[in-house]
């Protein structure tokens, strides 16, 4: 049998996926890509070592990531997505009847090219007409924007390494000047299990700039420490009330998720005075 | 570096942990005992090859399974604990000053003769006065009993092999019978990720027996599949509700977690009419 590996240096746990074929293996200006073929999960793309994303459990992340916010804005029309060069979360914001325009701003265009190639079902929006690509840093992309935007999320690989200009204060800031009066911006934020200190530190960040901060979780199987977390930020409304009917052709997301994902207030403010002792 | 990788035939994932020292290695007369030094989770106890609980996250499991329907019951005073070898399950059990007997039943000795020498903060209650413990199987603990008990936990290390008696229709029957008008019973129930069929299985067996079952979820690290599953039954009270104050001494257990523990009514439903398409 045919094992990978997986290589992240944040788990303290190291998974590994029987191979039954290897599908694609290549490297592309900014990382390894590979692709491989797992009886349980179907396809697995990988890059740099680290799984990405599973055909069978994609949906679980990519629902989570976009629908929150998304249904608790009372119209998203203009949406940007940084990384998810899968295509994954370009996919579910499309859903939204409101959405005019998706700027899907992925530095690497070849995690695309491998998407469309290997995970049609994932890739499947990429090509909307609604849709503007970007092969460019999503930092530089927000730079010196004013009010242009209703939502921004971000999909991105990590958030210490190759990603990590996506997580600094300057970039929150340029997210917020970017966002109209009722925007909204997520981002992963890792898992609540193995990486507590990395959502607070995201967590403290993104206090230091947005009016409303808050914290959901959902439970991924091939992410490490899988109690996986999401951090919100919002310039004036409250992310855990939806405002919008739910959009059809979810799997997973629906009302009573979006409300049961959010820590609860007396867990996640103990969470914030670090006086949890986990 | 020495690792150890995890031999769990239900798992589409394998598990490998660090191994700073093999602290002990033996043979029961039922199965294999080991216990690894890990530099993140501390102690890890591991049994036929499989990681039952770890000094790092252990709470989570043990505070999650007992304390649900201990928090739902009125006045829990006679509580039976079969397995949980280790005393996790009884210690939690013993924060509830309603409690005045506990029937400790687990068949293999050895296991709470390891876990009082390397792991004592787990088994710390095992040796209390309210404690009376079995060394038998469970399955034969409960037979011929009438409405003996307030509330009966499982807590086994899986539910296919070793300790598939205490997961058929004839147990439950029996644990039906041993308990009081207002009697609860839980038990593990694997993973919502990659047991689904399992869960449904044993939903589906204590829908035969109980007139009250239910769900709920907690975040594991260190069990395959993470979303972890504990199946409830009840004779007469709902278990969402909870129905005495919150114990003293948990670090996860708290009233808001008891509610968002339960799977959403609409997404259970939608599982156990089989209409999930995951």
């Amino acid at each position: 049998m045919i094992r990978f590996f997986e290589r992240d240096p944040y788990s303290p746990i190291q998974y590994v996926y029987e191979v039954e074929r290897v599908l694609y293996k290549g490297k592309s200006q900014y990382q390894e890509i590979m692709v491989i073929e797992n009886p349980y999960f179907g396809k697995i793309l990988i890059l740099d070592g680290v799984v990405q994303l599973t055909e069978r459990d994609e949906f679980f992340y990519h629902e989570m990531l976009v629908h929150v916010i998304m249904h608790s804005h009372p119209e998203p029309k203009r949406v940007v997505v940084i990384g998810g060069g899968d295509g994954g979360a370009v996919r579910e914001v499309l859903r939204h009847p409101t959405v005019e325009e998706v700027f899907f701003v992925e530095l690497d265009r070849e995690v695309t090219e491998v998407s469309k190639r290997f995970f049609p079902t994932v890739s499947s929006g990429v090509d909307d007409p609604k849709v503007k690509t970007h092969n460019m840093d999503g930092a530089e992309f927000v730079k010196n924007r004013n009010q242009e935007f209703d939502i921004v999320i971000v999909d991105s690989t990590d958030i210490i390494g190759f990603a990590k200009s996506l997580f600094t204060v300057e970039f929150f800031r340029a997210v917020k000047e970017a966002l109209k009066a009722e925007g909204m911006f997520v981002t992963l934020s890792e898992s609540l299990h193995f990486h507590r200190e990395l959502v607070l530190d995201v967590q403290d960040t993104l206090r230091l700039v947005f009016p409303i901060v808050d914290l959901y979780t959902a439970p991924i199987a091939t992410y490490a420490g899988n109690w996986w977390t999401f951090s919100c930020a919002s310039m004036s409304l409250d992310m855990r009330q939806m405002r919008r009917e739910p959009v059809e052709g979810t799997r997973f997301y629906c009302p009573e998720v979006h409300h049961q994902a959010f820590l609860p207030k007396g867990l996640y403010e103990r969470l914030l005075k670090r006086e949890l002792d986990w």
